[in-house]
């Protein structure tokens, strides 16, 4: 390392047009440095400077904090040629340079690391910069806050130093600031005049060496490799850290150390600072957007204590305020050059920093600038039709989850910055909705029948809840994850969705709700942002979207659908959810789910009947009646979807399901089923179990109850010959669930071939295949036995999630939050595939199933499905397709193009 | 195949001290006919005649039931063969030669197929067969038998005819015997003079005629082919297949025809038939033993009509009845010659079956005879010493679940014969015991107090009934599977435990039992046989045993010793338990599971505390209340393992199961807390979990609440820590349980790591290490990262079972029954490893923990540790040990060796 290390260069200069770095050097010079480059090499005026690279930070780190040898050298030779460029010298008295000091990771960390600016002021070089700026209080405006940032960044905080909050020398320097202004009767900083800096300067200086025990350093290259040093250790201070966790980014990364010439923009009236993007980060308008402030520093645009001013005349809109295109033309005209070219030169909107120092503009900064969904899809869009970037650029350009923003209203974001969430749960169903609290699934019905927009809050919600569920504007729950019942029934419909919210205190027979100290009571007001997990007292504004009328996502989605080569099918069971997913470009279902259907009252008197049946004879006859239900089912979504396939999982969850009984309503059932309300208890008791998620479901219901399977298939079977005879193309894939081996499979297919055969012969033909979900592991390792009897696989994520770590999604939440904190996991497993583990199985059982089956069709129907990383994955596995709620499948068709082009 | 056909050798003569077959050649022949072929060329007289081979039949069913075209040829020339070695000819009117037809498959499958004896009878043979025996009534016997066999067996099962069992040929035929016995008088067949069955034969005839259509053939070659396709078709008759299914025997192998020439031990005084062993079956001692009558037919033996007579003076003892050593010296004499030949040509101790024709002995069968576990074990320390066979080959005659005999008391087998079973459960602990029946832990130990014998009869079992349980004599449940707690706790203890007795009604406030129609009451006596499964009403007789004092036990177990690769351990919780399996031969504990210790009433006191503890500290006080207590249960259990590794696993269960409380026990622990009862009710209903297996438990709970681990890994060290100072030689091993990813390890392995060099400080040194069990699917998958943080795996594969397969422990009796009747398992995969799924995951975790740690220590600790066919596999896959309950590690260590040997 150490023989390496001489050989590499630590320090890349940028000054009088020429850069020893590049713009594409993100890793070496971050994205700053990298940027400042670029410009640089562009020909537009940036105030010269050098970076040390991110070499230096990790190797600071890996050896106990010391730089590399050769480092000094080097930055004083940068620093000689940039003083040469800007005509002026670091330390001179007569002619003195001040730097900034700044950090620049490979990915921008806003307000993350350290900063220090107005470097080289010294007792020296006061009188100097006073002669060169003829403006004594600006100098020592300048001085005081590099006293403040440097004293607080470098002397306290890098040197490990931490008082509490009130001793901090920051605040106690503040203090004096605020005793000097009391005492002048000031309101603002600015009333402060020269003389009075120049004494605050001096007691300043004195408490830094009460509070820090050393001075002031007044020797400027001290100054100077204290701001580098204390960027360096910013990389590992405790905001840092914890944003890379939430970010994912790698610690190994570093940071590198950008040394800046300074310019100001608070000189005078002739100078002046702003940011400005090349394009419209909220629409995407292919229009210069920006905001600046005369006779300011950068932070005072962004401190909110003055209105910024608007870049131009086309974003003054009726606004009284002069803009920049006004103010100072030919400054303006220049910015226009300089945004044109980094757009183009970028080819994507950027997001520029520019001062104006006596009428001089110096640009600070571009970089990719950051935009909404509704932007990021016009600006890419246009940028082809510009030709500026190729179709597929512009499909990489579209965050998958971005889309959501144009699939579902939205809280805005304006609104949700003024007031403070009341609790933050898991964003189950994005989007934003409000709506007037209520406690049960009837009332929410009774409420929205009389037309009211109602909320319905629960710990946790049932298929019995499935009625108050519809009929709401959004469902909260107190319980359950990613995955749990009201998680996956409001994403089905798109709906609004906020579960696990640990901090609610449902109060139902009072109906009331305690949060956050607050009592809400029933037909109060509350929002919801379901993108991001929040819950808001009151009513906010929501904006509203309708994809369809976006000439920009459809382009878009035209262009992924090119470029993809997974299929995207949809998760749906009603014949309406099946037509909105075929809007959103759902090419066929992958997982109707038939449990459901047997919700209605005649129907699950019938499916009770059946459990409570003593002889096969008698469970016959009951699962019989279900017959012309379920044919009808199928014949509504198999029309719904025709033209493509659809695939329908038999029977699943355990039967217990389906007798969750009050006493009164076990009293009637027996009754009505001519039994003793004795023997009906002990029967629904017997059903009960331990681990019901490892328990009788699945093909375990069918095998033991072959009359169930046949009644199902003969229902599929029944509306597939109907409809085909009718003229329609339906493709029915008969699902077998939660197989682990080849006999279960075998013992499931046999019955339904027979049926497939009985109907044939009775009703005429049709196409149909027959296929197992792979979602316990077991079937993973036994895939290539499976495969012998499956003519397609569709992976159960959730489930093989739950069975491969042995976590149950429904109660997950004891640790889960812990386990992301604590990094133990980088994501929640149930929304992001676990690829080293599931998706290892995953991979498994891809190979082995087509060692057999070399033609087997292969997809997901877990909540994976509308993952954009886990789409990605299962693009890399092999899959023909991925299958997920409606209002995923745009995501996953962007995801699923996105994935062959990172291929 | 058709090609390959014509050069196939259909049929193999054995006849005049030749034959084609060899004995070992059981595959194609057969067992009898390899026996019948191998005693042939011994020189031992066996009644000429050949086999038709096991492929025939394998054809036979694939061609549509067609014969090989050149069989009749090969049959024809094989019996001209035969009529010469006998000197008789089949259906010749002087000198008729009378053939028997049986079957014959690989593996005994006794009674289970067709047998057709005296076929050759006919209207014109008969004059001859009277001429030559010069008994008439012996003649018309055995036609009245060859049709009451033939019509049944060829002319209506083989014909596929399916009366009632009323209206069948042969109880029909049976109707008419009884009617000509009662016309005369007579009580026994015996009574029936020739006149009488000459007049009965013509009565049959007639009635075959009526009842199936046609004719008794009076062809002896129509006989002949009609007996041989009976045989045939008899491997696929209801009886056959089903048991094959029970003893897991291919479909595949098919069974051979063995055509013999009759003879008849019934013809006079000077006949007589006999079976008998080279060695004592009950015993093994080295003796000759056996049974026969005089002038009797090999049924007539088995009948249990007439009381057969010892076979020599010896085993006579005090009866008075005639040894055949006594009554026919000159045959007593060739037998034992015959005896003494085949027992050392076999090398094993032999089933014989013989038959004296006018003072002819006749060999007819010669096979290796069952014996029960303290016979096979004498036999095979025996036959070394006798140099028969090599101390390998005596280990491999043991089957390894023998032992148990040894182990435990067993139900007199000859007793058992006399009692049907009330019911049958799971076999889940082994061995029999007699107890009254009791209904509560809490009565089984005040009744076992008053020094009664008591078995607890539950639904299911918990640790709170743990005192219980251990007081009785024995467990009966209606519930539960083969690791259900019950199973898990009596198999430890190695007490007598039957589980899923789902015939069961328990009434627990009545104090009753309903089963099999019959209400017994507390206190009436049961007796169970825990090795089978079976309830039996009232006492029976136990036989004891004690290994130790079995020198044949205790020499094989010694050559086992030195055969075997894999180390064995136990899992155990206390000190006695340890030093029990130490006197087994455990080396060791692999599973030292420490929740149980929490149940005293200090502790669950502290541990209650524990969980209702709001913040870190008081938790972590209320934790630190169980350090003594844990501490003095580790000195225990390191103390009596010492000079071996003891594995202990942290904290498993979810937290759940210590708070278990009715309303009394939750106002009285509120208060005892001083916390209000609705709080902790509250708190208790939080901790509540829809799949408690798939919950907050495991590493879960270390990780949420560090504290736990922490006072676990102090307890195990500041215990080693002492008891090395002491001079005791302690290895504890700390294992972390349900670690899915390597952080999860990383995690707890700090703490453990950090408490270590704690103690180490405080108290002096001591060795340990640090693993994990891995016991879901991501932990195989995984492998290569968790090892790279474990110094040892264990699988626990119970749980690995669970979760791979998706299977509830506690819930499978819903369906297992069902998936091995229907063959969709061919075990239950808590009781044998599943190969194929989760054997392939454990495969897996092997290999890829190896990979990133090469002398990584793998053992297992799940209840396969104990099951034989498990630990063949654990040897192949490369563990190094395998843990078991004290009482399966005797199994364990022959299974280990058998592994060796049969690789």
């Amino acid at each position: 390392m150490a023989k390496r290390a001489k050989k590499k260069k630590y320090v890349y200069l940028f000054a009088n047009g020429k850069a020893q770095g590049k713009g594409t050097w993100k890793e070496l010079l971050g994205g700053k440095g990298a940027g400042l480059a670029e410009m640089t090499s562009l020909g537009i005026p940036v105030p010269a400077g050098f970076t040390i690279t991110t070499d230096v930070c990790t190797e600071f780190y890996k050896n106990k904090r010391k730089y590399p040898k050769t480092l000094k050298a080097e930055v004083e030779a940068a620093l000689a040629k940039v003083e040469k460029a800007m005509e002026a010298k670091f330390g001179d008295p007569e002619k003195p340079l001040l730097l900034s000091v700044r950090s620049g990771a490979r990915s921008s960390m806003p307000g993350m690391m350290e900063t220090v600016l107005n470097i080289g002021l010294t007792t020296k070089t006061i009188p100097g910069m006073i002669a060169r700026s003829n403006n004594e209080r600006f100098v020592y405006d300048a001085y005081r806050r590099l006293i403040m940032m440097y004293s607080d960044v470098v002397m306290e905080k890098a040197a490990g130093i931490e008082p509490d909050e009130d001793h901090g020398i920051r605040h106690q320097l503040e203090r004096e600031l605020e005793k000097m202004k009391k005492a002048r009767g000031y309101k603002f900083d600015t009333q402060l005049t020269a003389a009075d800096l120049k004494k605050l300067v001096a007691i300043f200086k004195k408490k830094v060496v009460k509070v820090l025990g050393k001075p002031f350093p007044d020797d400027p290259m001290d100054q100077l490799w204290g701001g580098i040093s204390a960027v360096f250790l910013s990389w590992n201070g405790k905001r840092a850290i914890s944003y890379r966790r939430i970010e994912g980014l790698p610690d190994e990364w570093g940071t590198a150390v950008n040394v800046q010439s300074m310019v100001f923009g608070n000189t005078g009236t002739l100078s002046g600072t702003g940011v400005a993007f090349t394009r419209n980060p909220a629409t995407g308008e292919h229009s210069f957007f920006g905001e600046y402030l005369m006779n300011a520093q950068g932070e005072d645009v962004v401190a909110g204590i003055r209105t910024p001013q608007p870049i131009n005349k086309k974003q003054k809109g009726n606004s009284t305020l002069m803009s920049l295109e006004e103010e100072m033309t030919p400054v303006y005209r220049q910015l226009v050059k300089f945004q044109k070219k980094l757009d183009t030169h970028y080819r994507d909107m950027q997001d520029l920093e520019f001062t104006i120092e006596d009428s001089k503009l110096w640009m600070l900064q571009t970089r990719s600038g950051k935009r909404n969904g509704t932007a990021a899809i016009r600006i890419a869009v246009e940028m082809v039709k510009e030709k500026l970037i190729t179709k597929k650029e512009a499909l990489m350009r579209v965050a998958p989850h971005q889309l959501d923003e144009l699939l579902h209203p939205m809280v805005d974001p304006a609104a949700e910055k003024k007031i403070r969430p009341l609790a933050k749960g898991l964003p189950a169903g994005p989007g934003g909705a409000m709506g007037r609290i209520v406690f049960t699934a009837d009332d929410a019905e009774a409420w929205a029948n009389d037309g009211k927009q109602v909320i319905l809050v629960r710990n946790e919600t049932s298929p019995e809840d499935v009625h108050g569920m519809h009929a709401a504007e959004a469902i909260l729950t107190a319980k359950g994850g990613m995955t749990s019942h009201a998680a996956l029934v409001a994403r089905g419909w798109g709906k609004c969705c906020i579960v696990g919210c640990g901090a609610l205190e449902i109060q139902l027979k009072k109906r009331t709700l305690k949060v956050d100290g607050i009592t809400l009571k029933e037909g109060d007001w509350i929002t919801l942002n379901g993108t991001r997990g929040l819950v808001y007292r009151g009513k906010m504004d929501l904006l509203s979207s309708d994809p369809e009328r976006n000439p920009y996502y459809k382009t878009l989605m035209k262009w992924a659908d090119e470029v993809r080569k997974l299929g995207v099918r949809t998760n749906a069971e009603a014949p309406e959810d099946a037509a909105l997913a075929r809007t959103f470009g759902a090419q066929g279902i992958g997982l109707c789910r038939t449990e459901h259907m047997f919700f209605g009252p005649e129907r699950i008197r019938a499916i009770r009947e059946m459990i409570i049946a003593e002889t096969v004879e008698d469970r016959r006859r009951a699962v019989m009646k279900l017959l012309p239900y379920q044919k009808k089912d199928f014949m509504g979504i198999l029309k719904a979807m025709a033209g493509f396939p659809v695939t329908i999982r038999t029977l699943d969850p355990p039967l217990h399901e389906f007798v969750t009984l009050d006493r009164q309503q076990t009293r009637e059932l027996a009754r009505d089923l001519g039994i003793s309300a004795t023997r009906l208890t002990a029967r629904i008791a017997q059903l009960h179990e331990l681990n019901p998620m490892l328990g009788h479901r699945g093909c375990r219901l069918g095998i033991t109850y072959p009359e169930v399977t046949e009644m199902q298939a003969r229902a599929i079977f029944e509306a597939a010959a109907e409809l085909t005879r009718q003229g329609h193309k339906v493709y029915p894939e008969v699902m077998i669930p939660l197989v682990g081996t080849q006999a279960e499979l075998a013992n499931q297919r046999e019955i339904v071939e027979r049926v497939a055969r009985e109907v044939k012969k009775e009703k005429g033909t049709f196409p149909y295949q027959v296929g197992t979900m792979i979602e316990v592991p077991r079937a993973c390792m036994a895939a290539d036995k499976i495969a012998e009897v499956a003519e397609f696989f569709s992976f159960g994520t959730n489930d093989l999630t739950q069975t491969a770590f042995g976590f149950s999604r429904d109660d997950i939440g004891g640790f889960l939050p812990e386990y992301l904190e604590k990094k133990i996991l980088p994501d929640d497993p149930f929304q992001t595939l676990d690829q080293e583990g599931v998706g290892e199985l995953v991979a498994m059982g891809v190979r082995k199933g087509r060692s057999t089956r070399k033609n087997l069709k292969i997809g997901i129907c877990g909540e994976h499905g509308g993952d954009p990383a886990s789409v990605e994955f299962c693009h890399r596995v092999g899959l023909n397709y991925v299958s997920c709620s409606p209002y995923r499948v745009p995501i996953a068709r962007l995801a699923a193009a996105q994935a062959v082009l990172r291929k």
